[in-house]
């Protein structure tokens, strides 16, 4: 089964790729962007989406600074 | 307006990151997995989201090897 997780920076822990990112967008012309968190997006095909929570918490995201979201084939984000 | 961009290495270009976890997750003993792709995902508060896919091409994503896909809130992925 095709499964997607989406891993970002725990609120209120520093997100230091995300504040390079709007400090750059306006520099580019682009204004009115706020709130830039910037995460990883991990693909992939499971025979056992069960023990996806299991994989995030001992590889795919690290639990004491990022939140994870598993999104399994058909669910909105 | 809240908007995510999802950033993923384009189709037949080599993901390394991808490969190492396709590697490291059978040895902790998660069999079953393939097709392990890694991105990016970057959440925004966007005054204007029409700009969205020109500040995609000029910063957030390498339009050479990499794919993005832009939703805004409401949207599924």
């Amino acid at each position: 089964m095709k499964a997607r997780v989406l891993v970002r920076p725990k609120a209120g822990i520093l997100d230091p790729q995300g504040a390079v990112v709007e400090r750059a967008l306006p520099a580019l012309g682009f204004q009115g962007v706020s709130d830039v968190r910037i995460g990883r997006l991990i693909e992939l095909e499971v025979a056992d989406p069960a023990r996806l929570p299991e994989m995030c918490e001992r590889l795919l995201a690290n639990p004491l600074i990022e939140d994870y979201e598993v999104l399994l084939d058909g669910d909105s984000p």
